[in-house]
């Protein structure tokens, strides 16, 4: 019959590598059947417990305590193993110890081994890792929070010190960044490039980023933000700074932006954020629907492979940076602020109305998509509005107004009248069944409409969306000459038409894309692309992997201070300010 | 003072194209300053009274009511404008006729002037709308039903009884199609090329088709199939019928779907239908969020500009057919059927879930996108299961599972012995900060597992995820070697690995995405392809448009049947049987 045997050591502070290190040893002496070594969790009982290892003794084990697990032949064999383990950690500890001269015991000192050092990475386990992560922002560093099991309340205290600072909190639970071509946590080697990313999930990153490196491309940086960020509580506070970061970084040309679903109005804060900022930015929201793939700088899309093809598509792009234009704002009367869309396209109208939600809090119609904003009465605009005239309700007895313009002069002139009309979006459908010269009846009553505003001291806008083909019956381009002779805008996509629409009564109200009012210090550049030094604290596996991308690091042999005790601890904490 | 006469005209029928120019007429007359020709609905009062020629004697007219409104100087001179009304008529109605030698005065006779024609265009008013189409129907010609302001039930009901007889009802409602190059009703002269499109959206199909010619792409034929049709009360079904339809033409390479938002239910079937399809769908339900933009022939894309380009881009692709893959699902064993997911990278296990929610009905897993679906215990997999190792509940004093792959280990050992276990799942994720020989430990791992399996008589399929670069530290190149020598599969791409589970699952669950159990006869492929002639009945420019585009047509010369009574006009359908 085989024995097991336990041994509990309270609040004895062992690195996770340790702990596996010693399970492995353990499991490997000959006299051995199986070994665990664990902190007393109830999910690593119930591990224990599918390995057969879980008996009573340790059953009353808390989080806190360390649990080693020995099953042997017999009980002699188990109890000579449990004796054997602070041999073998020795062992274990002088042979795989970070190879350096001198481990300072405090993050102080090592601050002071490392004076340029910028980031400290920190992988202690969860309780200990908000005070680690005060130091270190103390100390003037980054921080790279790997470690788990931390406080949503400790995350955002850190994280708005940080914002206070200008230094960024990444984490907790952050396992992935790329500083200037150096892997911090788990990274891989990615080619250097132009696309930058900024990642509330670390596997989404490294997925995203290799797929990059697969296409040929690369990164200049890219920053995780721990998985809580983008949850409203938080508030995106790590990925706005790292977003703005990325956006005035000179190498990088666009941004890419993942995260697991986050609450909608996080997601649309961060999208406002996005908005406003001067780079293309691509967005993987996994799982998140967006209604357009694509609105100014922001691409929409939802798995890691089509976010890397759409970024490479993008940095390969030359013509990137959208082109100025210009609105002529200063034309139109003070007064003057609203939209009003005549169509005759049932569908115009519908996809004009989906795109202007992008740009405009509230449009009125006969065909809402948001019931609420229902117009009253279709026959009278409030506020901006589109109607579509070709509704069944305007259309009993009466030809449709592709046929018959009658109805839209009407309310064209109507609404020309109106002093707080500033545009009129109109679409002109060519082809077999429509009107055979739609220019010949809209076109005068443009003229009219602009002249009469002019008089009363306005400028009326027109905006026509002209649909139809070179081969169409009408002679397209005479009618699209005709309406710039009138001096209308001529659009032949109704997309293209409803995107410029919605940024011109957008700025004529004053509503810019970007209100990113910060609400942080700017992370200095230099922090990215000066030279790369760190502070570890935790897995010495980390300081290792700097050292082997020839950067320098510090370990700091680090044990939670007062020998873990929490009131003691926040007491030294307290003396130090 | 002006003054304003009227006249009301109970029950009289006068096409639109006749009322419009009657009021164009009489607002010319030289003494009059405006005028008013309308059926008596409340909306087109409402529009007199806009115009300020709403008196009181014409609101109480009701929507059968022909309502004629003349406003001139004086008394005398209106009175004498209405006097001229039927004259106004008879000369128009002389002039603008269509040229025909013969117009038939019923659709039957019609019918037999053009025994060929295969298509009845109908834009009746809307309460006669139903009649023509039934008898249409009756005569074997597919209906394309302009008429807006038809019930429902009644579109439900001609649905139905085209369904059975192979025969499209496009409408009502329909405002376009295109049958090989001619068009119908509202129409763009669009180049014929390899594009197909099914719209339940005129203006939408109009515009898509614009653009795809402005792209210097054509199409076979675009279907239109009435706004409502993709409601849950029609289901659908004209969009189906087209869809299958254009499936089966040679020349349709790619099949563009557009319509306003469907009913969640609705939209749901139309994707499944289409997924059966065989060839590419681009789908644009306006307004409608996917959470993926692609799934096996689907793309979903968010304009119509968006739709046209995608179209193209699919369209000039040679390789369009997806390859027939191998399963070997002969393999496995009969009561093999569940995937298991065991990941160390949790955004790649949520985005696995989020892919194989477009497969597989349920996936359990302790990071559910659905919370019904969570796993009771994690560390026991329920049905098809995706479980992130590296959540927190895991990693209390446990190195990440990218580092240490013990319980992964134990985990895949326990899926193996399951009987119901047929494919299991893994991601190694390489990079700095990783194990640094991954498949030193799993390789061993997975050999065992499967050759158990195969001892126990199953078929082990064991699909991994290597994301990692050519650069990481871990090379790449012979991690892959070592896990293809153990026979798992090897996918780089995490987004391609889940595609793959999900058809494979799908596939051994016996549940094929095509479930197209026709509840309709398929129409005969020679209606779109053979040579192209068209019954009229209502506009007659419609009529005029089919000529100009060199197609035979013949115009009806209709009036309602019975002077328009319901109940007549109900009895004498009865009687044709």
């Amino acid at each position: 019959m085989s024995s097991i045997k336990t041994e509990i050591r309270s609040g004895a502070y062992y690195d996770s590598v340790i702990l596996m290190q010693l399970q492995r040893s353990l499991a490997d002496l000959p006299t051995v059947i199986d070994a665990g070594v664990v902190m007393g969790t109830e999910a690593n009982k119930d591990l224990l417990e599918q390995s057969g290892l879980l008996v009573d003794e340790i059953k009353g084990a808390n989080a806190d305590d360390l649990v080693i697990v020995v099953k042997a032949e017999n009980e002699k064999k188990a109890q000579k193993a449990l004796e054997q383990v602070d041999d073998l950690v020795a062992a274990r500890r002088s042979r795989d110890a970070v190879d350096q001269e001198f481990l300072p015991k405090s993050q102080e000192s090592a601050a002071k081994t490392l004076p340029d050092a910028k980031w400290t990475l920190i992988s202690v386990p969860g309780r200990y890792a908000a005070g680690v992560s005060r130091e270190a922002l103390r100390l003037g560093t980054h921080v790279f929070l790997y470690s788990d099991n931390v406080s949503l309340e400790e995350e955002i205290a850190l994280k708005k010190k940080g914002a206070e600072k200008g230094l960024l909190v990444m984490g907790p639970d952050c396992g992935t960044a790329i500083i200037n071509g150096i892997g911090l946590g788990f990274a891989n080697q990615v080619r250097k490039g132009s696309i930058g990313m900024v990642a509330a999930s670390g596997t989404g990153l490294q997925q995203v980023s290799v797929r990059i490196h697969q296409l040929g491309r690369g990164l200049t940086h890219a920053l995780g933000t721990g998985g809580r960020d983008l949850t409203s509580q938080v508030g995106g506070l790590t990925a706005r700074m790292s977003l703005e970061l990325l956006d005035r970084d000179p190498e990088t040309k666009v941004i890419v932006l993942v995260s697991k679903p986050p609450d909608p109005e996080a997601a649309d804060g961060m999208i406002n954020f996005a908005r406003g900022l001067s780079k293309p930015v691509v967005i993987n929201f996994i799982g998140y629907a967006s209604t357009l793939q694509q609105i100014d700088n922001l691409y929409f899309t939802t798995t890691f492979d089509d976010t890397a093809a759409a970024a490479v598509k993008l940095a390969d792009d030359s013509k990137l940076t959208q082109e100025e234009e210009d609105l002529h704002l200063d034309q139109f009367n003070s007064g003057q602020k609203y939209l009003r869309g005549l169509f005759s396209g049932g569908t115009l109208a519908y996809e004009a109305l989906l795109i202007l939600d992008y740009y405009l809090p509230t449009v009125y119609s006969n065909v809402p998509i948001n019931k609420e904003y229902r117009l009253k009465n279709s026959l009278v605009s409030q506020g901006h509005t589109i109607v579509d005239l070709g509704e069944d309700e305007f259309t009993v007895g009466r030809l449709h107004p592709m046929m018959d313009h009658e109805l839209r002069i009407r309310r064209l002139e109507a609404e020309s009248e109106d002093p707080e009309t500033a545009l009129i979006l109109l679409d002109i459908v060519l082809g077999y069944g429509s009107h055979p010269d739609p220019a010949a009846e809209l076109v005068p009553a443009i003229k009219t409409a602009r002249s009469k505003a002019k008089k009363a001291g306005r400028y009326l806008e027109v905006v026509t969306v002209i649909s139809g083909t070179d081969a169409d019956p009408q002679d397209m381009k005479s009618q699209e000459e005709q309406f710039l002779g009138a001096g209308a805008r001529v659009f032949h996509s109704n997309d293209a038409a409803a995107r410029f629409v919605g940024r011109l009564v957008r700025t004529l109200e004053g509503k810019e894309a970007q209100e990113n009012s910060e609400s942080f210090k700017p992370v200095d550049l230099e922090s990215l692309t000066g030279e790369f030094s760190a502070i570890n604290v935790g897995l010495e596996s980390f300081t290792e992997s700097l050292l082997a991308q020839n950067v320098e690091a510090v370990q700091v042999d680090w044990k939670p201070a007062a020998g873990g005790d929490p009131d003691l601890m926040a007491l030294l904490e307290k003396m130090k300010g």
